[in-house]
């Protein structure tokens, strides 16, 4: 067995796609295996009873959503007895930041990878404050998701769909010249994309009056951009799972309890072990005895070879989430020391254009003993209150051990 | 006489005047002294036996704009004769990227300082290509003036005005986070400002589909920005200006054919000296041999304290004026020499968010015989061709030893 020829290809695969956004639609009707009594969530597979605060805020706010539950209990109730099921995201082509939870009639990103083919979805972004994904669920939420899916998806679908499609990869590649890592900090991203959209939405639009509402909670969210590129590194690392022999690790998630990894070459298993709390910057009040565990999706930014990998092009994002510039160029070269390459697209003019460090190598996170450097926001303990804070985390070093020892059984290695 | 105390304020008043975009007219309407024969230009005063290829090309084409003349050979023959007169924009507390002809029907941005009440103008940016900042008039460059002027220039107008007004200063803050320099690359704020307008633009618009033409034009043009910046710059100068005992040099402007500088406590008094001609990367089949001498008035930037002096924001700019994203560090380093202060409000991530170099000091330029550096366009020697390249400049030294003399000279040191 080749493990370079492997890894090669894995990466390859990984940069090559390309992926475009080309519509929007229902996950009900869009998103494979998607079904009425289902919930996805960020992370690997989680349970009621051990899934954290935000989590279980943001399902009880989505089935309130969807009319089937009036409050926290009845919620608890439905998924206890099995009435609503829950699934990873990743099981089902999709990912979303936080709880990542996406219930059958929210609105969702359809990417395609042009190159390979494969589809990839997310949601939609809420923006800041009290949103459904860190897991906030009062009415101002729930009014901000119904004016989200009759107001602004069924313009954004119209738009996208009267469009060749919109290049998500060139977008995130000129962010990244413009100060973003295209994770905690999409600012640039999000008004390249409110840009390009608006022309667009304005020229279908039936009443001007909601397109501007919509131009201006798009323009002035400074994640709008997350979750199209989100889905576009799950095309990425999707475009690169499943390659025999490969070490290299397509995806990181979390669901607010568990950390979980998958590897290329070892199919769709995934390795498991309690989320760290992450160390930032907290909002005046909190501090990180109200944080809850490690939460979200959205490293699969990092696992694409963007987001904290690529923290040397966002200099100004230690405003947010601690550090300073030096230790944001740092970060992006220990990421050289555990990845197999440099990206071919996605490139940092600080470091004299050099690519970002792309497809994280097992043997070399466990030979070097140093985990991937994630950039995320910070989630409230409790359900129902929201975002505290942004800052850094790294997943537990036994998920890689653990997942190396299994690749070496599955391989006969050694 | 204590030139720290007067220098002192001069850049308080530079860093504390905060421009406003609050609307747009025709030049003849809002431009004070602007009148039915005159033409602006940029750079210090000039005639038409001294312009440059680009200058006399720009002229041609503003005054077959306004009917006056029908080729090159009649412009001529209108300015020699004394019916068209020409007057440095500078004069008019307006600015004009390169020629910088501004005729009595073209609109322009006004903007307000907020802080002090002075106003400043700016024409639109008519985006890259074959242009008339460039010098060139064909009927193509026409047309697309025309559209700016019937279509885009009033759909603005009325967009700005439904505003509480654009703090244009805010937005370039923002734009240094993202890669910008505010000269030569204004991408992140082109985008920054075209998704400001749009949601104004849309709610106000009768035409949605003139209005989504106007917005594809702004988010594609990358100089969209570039003109507004300016006229801030120029607000920001001027609050500067005619500061008894400053040795700061306020302006610094090139007509194609002279380069010129003001300093703050020698009043309106132009320095001017012969322009260099620019060194950078060249458009293919072009070369430094085809290149018209320095011209624009869009060194009020670097005046400023933004442009080349702040090149560290923008390491992805050397692709486009030459260099390494080392050299674009050390020039703002550099400027660090040549400067009084840093500036409050546009700061460097990448330099631990220091202040860009802000008051060029007459005294600290000739002393240490350190020349400001200036990133610009490069335009075709020719009138009629257009842009061939952009690059780097330094004005030359005589100019500041002139200023310094005439200083001692004036205020009887020495």
């Amino acid at each position: 067995m080749d493990i370079e020829k492997a890894n090669q290809e894995t990466v390859e695969r990984m940069m090559e796609a390309r992926p475009v956004l080309i519509g929007l639609g229902k996950a009900l009707d869009v998103i494979p295996g998607m079904e009425e009594n289902l919930l996805l969530h960020a992370g690997p597979p989680i349970t009621w009873e051990r899934a954290s605060g935000p989590m279980r805020g943001a399902i009880t706010g989505a089935l309130i959503f969807e009319g089937k539950a009036k409050d926290m209990k009845s919620a608890q109730q439905l998924v206890e007895s099995g009435e609503i099921k829950l699934e990873p995201c990743h099981h089902h082509q999709a990912v979303g930041p936080m709880a990542g939870v996406t219930s059958p009639s929210m609105s969702v990103y359809i990417l395609e990878n042009k190159t390979h083919g494969n589809t990839a979805y997310s949601n939609l972004n809420e923006g800041y404050g009290k949103v459904l994904r860190y897991g906030a669920y009062s009415e101002d939420v729930l009014k901000k998701l119904r004016w989200m899916e009759n107001v602004m998806a069924p313009l954004l679908k119209e738009a996208i769909e009267s469009s060749d499609g919109i290049d998500i990869r060139a977008l995130l590649a000129e962010s990244l010249h413009m100060g973003d890592e295209g994770h905690n900090r999409n600012k640039a991203g999000s008004i390249l994309f409110t840009a390009k959209l608006a022309p667009l939405i304005t020229r279908i639009t039936a009443d001007n009056q909601a397109a501007a509402d919509v131009l201006t909670f798009m323009a002035d969210n400074a994640l709008t951009f997350l979750n199209p590129v989100m889905a576009s590194c799950k095309a990425m690392s999707d475009a690169a799972q499943g390659i025999e022999g490969s070490t290299i690790v397509s995806v990181m998630a979390r669901n607010g309890t568990d950390f979980g990894i998958r590897v290329s070459g070892l199919g769709d298993r995934w390795f498991t072990a309690p989320v760290p709390t992450p160390r930032g910057l907290y909002f005046p009040g909190y501090s990180e005895s109200d944080a809850s565990g490690d939460i979200g999706d959205s490293t699969i930014t990092e696992s694409a070879g963007i987001g904290g990998f690529a923290m040397a092009s966002a200099p100004a994002i230690v405003n947010f989430v601690s550090g300073t510039p030096k230790d944001a160029i740092n970060t992006t070269l220990e990421m050289y020391e555990i990845t197999y390459t440099e990206h071919k697209y996605f490139t940092i003019p600080a470091l004299d254009f050099r690519g970002t460090p792309t497809g994280m190598d097992l043997r070399k996170i466990v030979e070097k003993d140093i985990t991937p450097r994630i950039n995320t926001g910070i989630a409230h303990k409790e359900a129902g209150i929201g975002q505290i804070g942004a800052g850094l985390v790294r997943p537990p070093i036994s998920l890689f051990q653990e997942a190396l020892v299994a690749f070496a059984e599955h391989y006969q290695i050694g």
